[in-house]
């Protein structure tokens, strides 16, 4: 039995119903933890079974990842992705389906490559850099300083730097760390006279496997060209360095940044059948890098979270509230998408209840994450109520875990979110993570590995149907996910 | 204590005095499974201590497979480091060093790619496979069928084959079932009238990885390019083309073969002190594939062999027997220099007791593989003496293989040998192999990927401990390996 109130009796209204049902029923009082647990049990079985056993949604992942292949902002096959996701879903009759218009950044990689000179003549493997400019006509030849830190480039200083490639051969410290020298190496290294960076790729192992990315460039030193190479290519040279070989490289990268490009994130909803303004909204990032098939990151989990709804709606279960899916643009280049869903969703931003992002690769699911207020404020105290709201969230989620258990799916864990979700976490909306087991993804991640093959049709199946209940149980549930203990 | 014997009393005599031990010495009677482990405790141990504690080796092993590199069969970075080596190994004022002239294959790869034209247009990376032909001038473009097992191409027969590019999209069945669809693919394609050949890399993992390795064209059919492909693009294009869609590439390959070279078997030995004609030989194949540094496969194990010798040497152990380390040249490329080795030993092969080669990476090391008599002899039926021969080797294998215990590295097996040494080996001398773990070997086997940071110094200086030990023992003990259980 799935409560529904009128959104006219308030919240406190519909509380104190709520609290009622035990004894209005006569069994035995259910603990308060399994209230939902209870009231979701037939709708959630529904889902599960049909997510369970669905072939159509692994269909759909097949045709983006390898009939339409990468997405790179601004490029066609991105654009192909979204007219494609956009006519499915209308033919799938959710109820609203759109394309948000968003300018997107549009840099093209072109041909690129790079050769050890010195001590001996070898290819080396690389990636350019997302934004990177390109090498002059002719490329860059240069002797090659490999650093292990920035305290290290900076021990160097200018002398040693200046009119050098520098290879930042970092040791692998988890992703957050070595993206920084992803991102701000290029510019470090310029601000000391280098004329191009070379980054060790972002990732624990490798098979001779380049992994891009995106850089930033400072707006105070000048822009020179950055790619990543393999690991095996650092340890390499910096062993050839630490040997005392002269090492000299020849750099050539056509890439360069084009004028903005239209784009659009692609959204469909299943509109509320009582509360049609709130707003649940799920999803990922629609774009990729231009290698591989964007499968893990994060192609397949927008899939996953675009056909929960479908899949909903076959089932005929339209929640109170509107369950949104968004796919979101131009994450890898700059989260262009996620800032302009935030901006027109304007001052309604209230009305959304939470959000849920997956965009950590589709290895077995795990469960969820959550977290509140704006994790990136720097206030230092929270407010009084915020401990009892995280309680009550996080009871609430355990609740609906629990109807996941069964696929080992249900587990609600501390810290959510992601990138597009990130511009309305700042302002306040519950951010949420589909969580994973995380064994292989940054294996992956960024590479041209990142293929179909790589994904377990039954995770995916598992993915839906986590979005498919959380999202419905969110959109349906009598409170909202952050409302007071009643 | 070591027991030296004057060869001129004959075995019997050694084996009488051997026996005549344990009551000389007063000491309660050993066991005989533990003769050779006691009476060499003392210098094995001084060999594990130099070797696990020894520098220099991996020194070696880093300048062959960081400065000098791959090399491939005809190449001059194989000459480089057949010279470098024997230099070496003068400098280290080993007995006799030696270089001995093979004629070798010299094919080279020339620039080479593979792009995906219909349904979307993708690069494919590619290895060419040893000995291919090239394409013609411009390259070849045809539409691609997709065989899962030479069965599959049977049944799809000249009509569906004829003018196309078969993919080999064959699962992962193990080495050397594999290498079936990378040896002969070519021919058996050609042999129904496609134009080239393209076959899923032989390996259970990937990271956008394609492994080369050497094809067998028959007389009988046409000599096609091929060339392999990435297990992510195998299973793409396996998924497309079971989905319906045309699948067209464009090959480019420049290879070609060129007149055979001069090369090499680098040779070195410490001449044995009262049996110099009685030979022990221990190595690797000393050439790779013209992709990442060859070094597990098989640079670093041909460096541990030849270190074994130098540490002897330096520690002057001096067995009575010879103990040779052979550097076999062009082995991935046709096995032209275990067979002119075998050709020079000639009829003196009965003087070469035990042959240990090192051709499965550099992991973990965990024993000595044996096998004994012609291992690819057709004879159903051993002969009456074979397997109390057997059960002597094996006896004196495991009491050598308890001095290599500590290092967990004393495991003795069945079956043994390596290309290399199968020359020998059909000639009826005893094969072994020095093994490992073996658990990701075929993930770098082949590649970009065969590097030395995939190789830890600890497991290299105890393969190199392993070699000394055994080795040492092997050719100083009383009786030869296979001699009669006294």
């Amino acid at each position: 039995m799935i409560l529904r109130s009128d959104q006219s009796l308030g919240r406190l209204v519909v509380a104190a119903l709520w609290t009622l049902i035990p004894a209005l029923t006569a069994l035995p009082p259910a603990r308060a933890a399994d209230d939902l647990t209870e009231a979701y049990r037939e709708p959630a079985g529904r889902i599960l079974g049909a997510a369970l056993t669905d072939e159509e949604g692994w269909r759909k992942a097949s045709h983006l990842t390898q009939r339409i292949g990468h997405r790179l902002s601004g490029s066609p096959s991105l654009q192909a992705a979204i007219d494609w996701a956009f006519e499915e879903m209308q033919a799938e009759g959710l109820d609203k389906v759109w394309r948000q218009p968003v300018k997107v950044p549009h840099w093209v990689r072109g041909h690129e490559s790079a050769t050890l000179l010195e001590p001996i003549e070898r290819p080396l493997d690389i990636l350019g850099l997302g934004r990177s400019v390109g090498t002059p006509e002719g490329g860059i030849t240069a002797p090659v300083v490999v650093v292990d830190s920035f305290e290290d480039l900076e021990a160097r200083g200018r002398e040693q730097v200046a009119g050098k490639i520098v290879l930042y051969a970092v040791p692998w410290m988890g992703y957050g760390k070595n993206r920084e020298y992803r991102g701000k190496g290029a510019s470090r290294a310029a601000a000391l006279g280098a004329v191009a960076a070379l980054i060790r790729s972002a990732t624990p192992t490798s098979l001779y496997t380049p992994h891009t990315g995106g850089l930033r460039y400072d707006e105070d030193s000048p822009q020179i060209p950055a790619a990543a190479v393999t690991i095996e290519d650092a340890a390499w040279l910096r062993a050839l360095a630490e040997a005392g070989e002269p090492i000299v490289v020849h750099l050539e990268m056509e890439a360069q940044t084009l004028p903005d490009a239209d784009s659009a994130n692609v959204i469909a909803e299943i509109t509320g059948s009582e509360l049609p303004d709130e707003v649940v909204v799920i999803g990922g990032h629609y774009d990729s890098w231009d290698v591989g098939q964007g499968a893990h990151d994060d192609g397949v989990a927008c899939i996953a979270a675009w056909h929960a709804l479908t899949l909903l709606k076959q089932l005929g279960l339209q929640p109170r509230r509107t369950l949104r899916v968004v796919l979101w643009t131009a994450e890898e280049i700059g989260g262009d998408g996620g800032r302009a869903y935030r901006d027109w969703v304007g001052d309604d931003i209230g009305d959304h209840v939470a959000a849920i992002e997956m965009d950590g690769g589709v290895e077995r699911p795990v469960g969820f994450g959550l977290s509140l207020g704006n994790p990136w404020s720097e206030a230092e105290e929270e407010e009084p109520d915020d401990e009892a709201i995280r309680t009550a969230a996080v009871d609430r989620l355990r609740q609906i875990g629990r109807l996941l258990e069964a696929i080992e799916a249900g587990e609600i864990s501390d810290g959510g979110g992601g990138a597009d979700i990130a511009p309305l976490m700042r302002d306040g909306v519950p951010g949420m993570a589909l969580k994973t087991v995380g064994e292989h993804y940054f294996d992956w991640h960024h590479t041209r590995a990142d293929t179909l093959d790589k994904i377990d049709p039954q995770n995916f199946r598992r993915a839906v149907a986590m979005f498919a209940v959380m999202g419905y149980v969110l959109a349906d549930m009598p409170d909202r996910l952050t409302d007071p203990v009643r």
